[in-house]
């Protein structure tokens, strides 16, 4: 259902088209602090940048409608709002006759029925994300208040690939000052050229989308389901557009071998670590104190001004589509502070489970 | 917790010393015939492969502790147990001073204090996985009476790797014939030749599970934390030694482009098809009517009986280790029924909630 | 947590002197018809009624946030929202030091520390019963599709007590008519008169509402814990004030016999019936075709004008309170149609898991 | 489902003619100690007691089948598994054609189909509650770490009733002393009598059951809807028999002014009291310090040997049936410690939600 998560426990609600979108948070303990401001950061982030997203313009002003008292948590379900503005819905009944290539059109009539709202995507829309980041600023605060940090960036943008191992720190200084959220200048370039040249062609570009947490206690996760890598991917399987998730060495371990895939442990400064990081920071579904380290792969936009091959449902017959509605040509970028907040909220989720938040 | 499922809902519980391990599968619909048979050889196929496999001698005799009346599920509980008998826990008190380095014995540790079973990694064996089978079976049995097939194969082991893009009929009829349970001999002999090397080295190798799955009808999957991808994802990452999963392209389509990415629409004899697969049969989330297609990658084993570096917990100082123990040099075609029987259970759970399954 | 239901889940949010108060509903099919003014009717129907109840003169309007595209649902959550407008959180502060006797002061203190919010009652406030009220409007009308109905009354209130064995049309017909909710118009006379006594005295008076249901299918409850009567009672208790429940003969069956209390089966115009309804329709917590007949205790209000003895937290010493604010004499008359709205939403979230609304 | 709980998940397995009945305890934490032997005197307490219980002479023998490593649990979960011996399903097939009055035969054959199971209630049998009563031996374990008890006594059974406000001490040291679980040894005599006349008419009686749980933290239960009251109500209904539940003054509540029904609070010896308990120690949802206090009404054993009207439902008339089998005549008494284990598993899980229990 819209509902996920154990002790924390997030629902979103709304449509792209409709009213607005949101989400209760509730498990929030009481006597954190919130600033409005702050979601606010946090939601802008999401935004579409200028030339390179889409002309949509939404305000994504977030309203606080329970849970929070004088800048302060009650322990009640917290409550944010954001109300849709710039709708322009006229071009989405065609597609209940010719469905897009790549999206869930034609899925959710056949689920749902005449009934259902494609409008934006509906319930399957990009914007349902907007809320998900709303929340994860929430969470963020939650961490705080027990050392963890964590930042994305995109390391993967098309063809063109972030190599270098970054730390979080780099993630965190880079990645807001440009508009595809790179680590490093340089590569943000390349990315931007890349996006650039897709939107000429009327086409679109994927990418990967990486994220370190540190900090973490030792033992965050729950044997035998609730693992932290399974419900870490459950959450980012939720943003539209992912396709695989993986872990510190992730797809590369299956041809390793055992004694080099093994981080070994030593000691430092009395402290227990490992040299290497190929578990990405879990170890038996649990946090091992290594940083979390994790990859994720979105598709391509699926709407493209570029003409594709689809069908007439009216007329069971062959046809074609251009989806020219206001897309993005990438939404990689946008994407990393929405993977920023679902780790935040698993994080959050299964730190107040292990009781590792009061 | 050890509970995943909505509508179908697995319990999964037992240590791999103690006195068995079993699950309660909740859900079940009345009228389902089971033989326990059938479910005692899926679960021999998870057994260890001779020279291939540890030398750990399991019956894994699989009991219906309850559920099933003459043959046929009564609506209670379906509950099944394997006895434990080949169990030497005689090395694993050394583990609490020097813990394994690629394992969780120090995180479990921490999370549960001195009371944990480290014994064969306790709740966090890889034997755990006999009673998912067992119940993947009873799930197999849901999904025949729609027409649903779940076929599973080793597509790399190391560094050999099948390229070819196998269909399930392929998978069913080559993967059981050969115990690395590739899709084809040749390729088998391969991989059988992998890891043979890595045994005779002392060390493991990891490898890669495809799973496909054809029959499901069109719009499993429930929107916005359950889709299809969400809760298989979930799912298999409690397959202890699972760190990544992707479908269709997967990390391929972060590099692809919208374009090449869209599965184009086609009708064909009257019905709708999709020219290629790069979604691996889920679009929002939903199951499309396509092949679902998925792949996983399995780290290498973790306990070799090369030496590696570890700590004196003790004496919190550097130290080495060589597990001795009962080990498969890899654990990937052991695996590939359990990926099976996961991907069973998830799709039986979302096909009752979509009322798919009566 | 404050989500309560399987396969219809409602989410409770806001408090008494926050912004509003709302709910999201998860789980309703697309395609039922929602007319906000329908559920405006039921919501309007727990305003307090002139001189029996508080001065707090709240317009409850009720705002359709999400799920609901040209009065019919799209399958997506339903979020309904209720501005308050007309708070006076100026007496709260002083029961933080001296709080109120049958209140949840003293003990939501200890809970959540400082930062809870007291005005009102919180989260804890009977004002959270307004959402309530209009998610039920909503599981009413997915209700009405497959032919149930549901009525309740004030069956007793203080001394007064209405004896007859009411029908559900009966219910249905005089409790609109009068404002303390009576199947009858005498009985009303006297109850009113058992508030305004009780009113006059600076003093408050319980009752109890029976509900009725009818044209449930049979079967509907999900062993073991899932009971038809076990999901009711939880959700009762949810109601502010609730202090106990039973089911047909209730309380009464205790002093009988079997061969008395045992609804003995017949044949009429060849259906099955029972001859009488000691099990209130429900055996081994299933409906079994009989009305639903329940019965839920309230005890008076515990604010009341009248001096009572209390603690002042701060010198550790017996005090004196009157607890002056805006509050009802007696809650039971608003009550009738939250206890409605709560059966109507188990009995909503149980037919759908069983599968009886499609 | 057949789980409840959410920190502490109890799932119910078995039935009454099947190999046996067992339950899954999921959520204790490692480091409690126990005692194989303690459980088995509880589940000993609810075998029946000679002359006022059936015939039918189970061992109820409890296995420790995971969980447990050397009498400490390990933080995985607890499975406790009773087998079956002494059953006779020879009088059950006729059910299917002659359903017993007050018994959920016709309701389980609509709901289930022919599959189901109507061996001795099947799912729906007495029986199950023997895995409840181990379950909550462990839970009582896990109450003791923080000093919490509970005790419960036949307050009423048939037409006598127990009118003194027994304390839990008394309850504890009367109750387990006489056969009819009453906290007072005259008033044991006359209920004995009671049930030794129903006997004789082949007929039943009915009861009421009082539990006492002393020592709870302030603040245990959580809003909205997992309240205390909710929590506890929804447990206790899944005991075969139960039709109401009440706490504090309960129903008499309804017929109170708030004057008479609020808890005075005073200040004894620097903390702080209430002079009187018609909260029966909850307030808004959260236990509020003093003693937990609920009644639980039994409706009369279904199955009696007299003669009743029911129905031949293969010729859709009406006949007569008379229940042999081997029954209790009250199942009062054997219920005591059923509703003692319930409280103390909803107690256990609402302090591990509230970090009450570490």
């Amino acid at each position: 259902m819209n509902t996920i998560g154990a002790s924390l426990r997030l629902t979103i609600f709304g449509s792209s088209h409709g009213p607005g979108v949101g989400c209760v948070l509730d498990g929030v303990p009481a006597g954190i602090e919130i600033d409005r401001d702050d979601i606010q950061r946090e939601v802008d982030l999401r935004r579409p940048s200028g030339a390179l997203g889409t002309p949509r313009a939404e305000e994504d002003r977030v309203e606080l409608l329970a849970g929070v008292m004088e800048g302060v948590t009650t322990g009640a379900p917290v409550v944010l709002f954001i109300a849709n503005r710039d709708t322009d819905s006229s071009k989405y009944e065609r597609f209940r006759v010719v469905p897009r290539p790549g999206h869930a059109d034609l899925t959710q009539m056949k689920k749902y029925g005449d009934s259902v709202d494609l409008r934006g995507g509906g319930q399957f829309s990009g914007r349902m994300t907007a809320p998900m980041v709303a929340a994860g600023a929430v969470a963020k605060e939650m961490l705080r208040t027990i050392g963890v940090q964590i930042a994305a960036y995109t390391q993967r943008l098309g063809s063109i690939e972030d190599e270098e191992d970054r730390t979080l720190r780099e993630a965190r200084r880079q990645a807001r000052e440009n508009p595809v959220r790179a680590a490093d200048p340089e590569i943000a370039l390349s990315m931007i050229n890349e996006i650039m040249e897709a939107k000429l062609d009327g086409d679109s570009v994927g990418g990967v989308v990486r994220c370190l947490a540190v900090g973490l206690p030792i033992g965050v996760g729950e044997p035998f389901f609730d693992s932290l890598e399974g419900e870490l991917a459950k959450m980012m399987f939720a943003i539209p557009g992912v396709k695989g998730i993986e872990f510190g060495a992730g797809f590369r371990a299956a041809s390793m071998r055992g004694s080099e895939h093994n981080d070994s442990f030593l000691v430092k400064d009395g402290e227990i670590h490992t040299v290497t990081n190929n578990a990405g920071g879990v170890l038996g579904g649990l946090s091992n104190g290594m940083p979390l380290d994790l990859r994720v792969a979105f598709k391509p936009t699926a709407s493209i001004p570029k003409e594709q091959r689809s069908i007439d449902l009216e007329r069971m017959e062959d046809t074609t589509i251009k989806v020219e509605g206001r897309h993005d040509p990438c939404i990689v970028p946008r994407a990393v502070i929405v993977v920023e907040a679902a780790v935040a909220l698993v994080l959050a989720d299964l730190c107040l489970r292990g009781d590792f938040i009061a």
